[in-house]
């Protein structure tokens, strides 16, 4: 990660967007304020227009100074010439949720994620919730059940857009009770941090770093320290073993280090 | 923990009682097995005779060689001379689900509880399932909402019945996502070493030692080597911060030390 790239933020869905919209707030003011011209991407969704009307009223109310709905609802709709000039002029590129394999389904490898990366090592800020969010890493998880053991069938993974590699995130985290699936990811991904965003919160990468905002909090699992686990004969069903993880948990301010894996307090 | 003391076998809640039975069965054969005099303790539940025969059945089915229910609805019942006499004689004591609160209002403190005590001393076998393992530590969760972020009003605690300082026991734990309210226990309780047990499986406390059992896993979370958290100052609404917290799964099989706070691999 350089210096020359732009800001994430990454939502753990489900954030405020009718009352003080701290993490949106966040979103809009890096992106340039009331001068943002925000593109909202609702390839994930499949009610584009409900959830995207539900975007441009809040970036206007909070004082975006243009906010444009690109749809991508199937992969030829990323070839569109209107899109790619709604992405080159954006400060600011918004995924809303929905389902993240059809963000990587309708636009990865096409023009407009071209140009949205462009934008993106350029300076443009890249925001997504939810499935939005799930999409940052170069692998994400595709899906699987919450609340379920730790066990490899807990967890389907698939190419992500690539914005933060070495990451796993997963979203709705405490309010899905979705530690099992991100370790299972991890031990299906060695050598990742895994990043479990609460509802109503973000963090928002900068360089090496990142800060959390919102209401909850993130739970960093560094599965890097490990000493153990029981992969090797492991058969789909049977729950993982894992010694000696690092945990931490941010809240509201806290920063974190991606590349030293060391909180700063 | 003394080796002069019996066998814990703390159960995650929802333990198989129909199949090959892999928990239960491990508690009578520590038991005694065709030898085993189990007392069947449903104090927690609202259902004493449901619940009672659902036990008497399986215990039977193992091969038990008696089984009884000690039913203690009022704390008056935990005089009765009859349920005296059976704890005497017993040399497995199952405590079984419900309601935590409702085991230490009928029973911490009464005669009942002093016999108990008494036999496990003595080397009886104290099990208990789902309410019945959130009972075994000194201080234990009363209540809280799963799946929730770690804050002080994601938990409630109060005085358990003491078979097992030092521990916080959560039950249910991957199937209802009790991280959050786990690490808030924790906070609160200090220096605790914070137990998540899944579904159908149990860890079997013997001395210093356990070993895991069954179908699912044990979360281990030691707090002991947290640098930092955020509860000086905290709101009850308000998410903890919690730094370099340990991590541990461990299924069926795997070892632990609660004294040097290691993994047996």
């Amino acid at each position: 990660m350089g210096t020359e790239r732009g800001t994430l933020v990454i939502i753990g869905g489900a954030e405020d967007r009718q009352g003080d919209c701290v993490v949106l707030r966040e979103f809009v003011r890096l992106a340039g304020g009331m001068k943002a011209h925000i593109a909202v991407m609702t390839a994930a969704t499949g009610m584009p227009k409900e959830v995207g009307d539900d975007y441009i009223h809040v970036f206007e109310r909070l004082g975006a100074e243009s906010v444009e709905v690109v749809d991508s609802r199937r992969r030829e709709d990323s070839l569109r010439e209107d899109s790619l000039r709604a992405i080159e002029h954006a400060t600011g590129i918004f995924f809303t949720g929905g389902d993240q394999s059809r963000i990587v389904d309708f636009i990865k490898g096409t023009p407009l994620d071209q140009v949205i990366h462009e934008r993106y090592e350029q300076g443009a800020v890249i925001g997504g919730t939810s499935a939005g969010a799930a999409m940052m890493p170069d692998q994400m998880i595709v899906g699987g059940a919450s609340v379920s053991n730790p066990s490899i069938d807990a967890v389907s993974m698939g190419p992500g857009m690539g914005f933060l590699p070495g990451i796993v995130v997963d979203q709705h985290f405490a309010q899905r009770g979705r530690l099992g699936r991100l370790l299972a990811a991890l031990v299906l991904q060695p050598a990742m941090l895994g990043l479990g965003i609460d509802e109503d919160t973000a963090i928002i990468v900068n360089g090496d770093e990142f800060q959390v905002v919102g209401q909850g909090a993130v739970t960093i699992v560094d599965e890097s320290t490990a000493t153990h686990n029981n992969l090797n004969g492991l058969l789909k069903d049977e729950s993982i073993a894992l010694c000696d993880v690092k945990l931490h948990i941010l809240p509201h301010g806290y920063r974190f280090n991606l590349k030293t894996h060391l909180p700063l307090v």
